[in-house]
């Protein structure tokens, strides 16, 4: 059902040096599913991440967020589906930590050496022990030709393994950087907005990695939304093992790096909304002409989390009278609707406060009948824009989520 | 479909002294449908009224703001189903005057003593022709017992005509508040969200009327939300025609009348939740323990607009730590979670950050298998309070609105 969206074949998925992933059946939730992903790296890795706003943030993500505060090198990652050990207080913030003590012992590190993460349901108390018990078959099966199992073992709801990679050259020689994602519902922007693990083999320095991972998280992972709900267990994080031994530190290599990082990211990020719950279609917001980013984010976000422009979309109903109410309700006080010009691909659909003469409906109807397309907004108030990638509220949105335990 | 809500009783419907409804089918948009309404109001009459902050607001809503605020005495309320005349520019204000002066003639009144409401498609022209041409026919219908013919005749995807009645005592004798009100989708709080009429035959003050609607409209049409859209149209309208002859002026008698008027307000506002675009579930949500009552709302709002929270619900399914996520994405920077207690009717489902020791799964099924429940928070961080109104997200919902036009 995902939108243009197809499994990565496994020939593109280039291994990173310096990281090996191994996946096991642990169990978590149900029997006889890959739930557990671990990836070790070698030693001299920067790691940098950006994690959910969510208040109710999951204890994995409060122990990862310390144990790379620590600044101690990280060894290792750890991931199981199944169990989002999220609203679970103190006694989940314990077994958290005793994941990542099983974790290290196996790889001969230290436990503020591993970061942890969880994804699934919330609320309830994550089965330590079975994840525990898991470990040893993640080991064994560690290997750095692994990634697209990788993709595979962090699905929830996701119906498409979610995996991309790029080589490029820097001054010092070729590195390679690839990643997988998982994410499919509570997908929402605000900081990173699903489970991200991106790798390089090149070699970055720590507070460079950062601003890396900040700049491709704003560009993609912070661009994208299904349903406006933003999960307490989100976090998208790059390691970079210098295992190559091509050092990014001049500007223009950290560019480059920069850029293949943001790439690879804004695939899996779309990749997220084309596999979004129940999604039929992938729509691209466009707003332009606002006097500052972040209003242009509003107008965007408006329009993407209108439940009635979302069934106008998945019905390729031109009901486009909704998107001018969604903007109308996107908090802009002093907006001038006769200034706004409204475009469906390249079809002008309104402007001077209402509908185009030149619009017709079977344009409409043609615009929306597509599985892809870009609602243009030209605010005509300043020069910024703002991109954000949508996809449509299915009846299957309401299937998958209303029978998501069962 | 919808949640204990049964049609009115018409017997149950006091006619207004001073108020006359007439209704026609005027083929706005489908024939053989009643969807002209023409409220005629005595000389004396005082109305004022709430209206959308949408942006894009429809052009009745300018007229009828311009109408009011010029001050002359209203005598007449004209309202059409089928269309919105919203997203319409300077041509629908053009036609939005039209009707007014054909219902002006009909009247024997000035055009801006007509106030005229819309709902219905947006950014489509209004076919004023069709609509001036259903006048007569209205006009023929007027009558005072026609209230329940009046809440039909402005229903759209309603699948119950809502209408409300009171009967009460005020110093100089007995007056009557009747109300009707429409609406089941685009509905969430800010300012009046659909469309409500009330009228009395209680004497009332200009000035003193208009804080009667405001506080009416806060308890009432402002804390519900079905889908967290604003409407284009919203309006909530009270005339006072004051032909009983009994005066209210005194502190004591407006305290009594906002009551009657207020009640009337929160049992239509509940009546559109509760008949909300495919709703299977009534759900109370109530805030306490908020430092303001805007975080409350906050928090409200936040549940109440998740679309996970909102199928979890459809499905009877107690995922309640989808409650928590929303809870925490409600924007209050320094929630704590640890003080944090969320309760299923009575039933303590989560407290100290995690699901209280004492909660079963089963107390969460029997909570959300009733058609009625009240979620409760209480954030432990001061006194105020908030309520608000909503109903679950089912496969109807979706149907309903993919549907809506074809």
């Amino acid at each position: 059902m995902a939108v243009n969206l197809a499994p990565p074949d496994p020939a593109s998925l280039h291994p990173v040096a310096g990281v090996e992933l191994g996946v096991a059946m642990a169990g978590v939730r149900k029997a006889n599913r890959r739930d557990l992903l671990l990836m070790r790296l070698g030693p001299g890795s920067t790691v940098a991440g950006v994690f959910t706003r969510n208040r109710f943030c999951a204890a994995p993500v409060t122990l990862a967020k310390r144990h790379l505060a620590v600044g101690g090198e990280v060894r290792g990652l750890v991931v199981n589906t199944g169990n989002a050990n999220a609203g679970t207080g103190e006694d989940g913030l314990a077994r958290a930590a005793t994941v990542c003590e099983a974790v290290a012992r196996s790889l001969g590190c230290a436990a503020r050496q591993v970061l942890p993460f969880s994804t699934g349901v919330i609320m309830e108390p994550l089965p330590v022990e079975r994840i525990v018990a898991g470990i040893p078959a993640a080991v064994a099966d560690l290997r750095p030709d692994n990634w697209l199992g990788a993709a595979e073992a962090i699905m929830t709801t996701d119906t498409v393994p979610k995996a991309g990679s790029r080589r490029l050259h820097l001054s010092g020689g070729e590195v390679t950087v690839t990643g997988i994602a998982k994410g499919a519902g509570m997908i929402r922007p605000d900081m990173a907005t699903m489970l991200g693990f991106i790798a390089t083999d090149a070699q970055v320095p720590g507070e460079a990695l950062e601003a890396l991972v900040r700049e491709a998280a704003d560009s993609s992972f912070n661009c994208i939304t299904v349903d406006g709900d933003t999960s307490t267990n989100d976090a998208f994080v790059v390691a970079a093992s210098g295992a190559s031994g091509v050092v990014a530190q001049s500007r223009a290599d950290l560019d480059a790096l920069g850029r293949a990082i943001s790439e690879v990211a804004a695939f899996l990020a779309q990749a997220i909304v084309r596999d979004g719950e129940g999604a039929t279609k992938f729509i691209t917001l466009q707003i332009e002409g606002g006097r500052f980013g972040e209003e242009c984010r509003r107008v965007a976000y408006a329009i993407a989390h209108s439940p009635l422009v979302k069934t106008a979309f998945f019905a390729s109903d031109p009901n486009l009278g909704r998107i001018l109410a969604a903007i109308g309700n996107a908090g802009i006080e002093d907006l001038d609707t006769s200034r706004l010009e409204l475009y469906l691909d390249s079809v002008l659909v309104a402007a001077n406060g209402g509908r185009h003469p030149d619009y017709r409906e079977e344009m409409g109807v043609a615009a929306l009948a597509k599985p892809e397309f870009t609602v243009r907004v030209s605010l005509h108030r300043g020069q910024a824009t703002a991109t954000v990638w949508t996809c449509d509220l299915s009846f299957d949105y309401v299937k998958i989520n209303a029978e998501y335990r069962t």
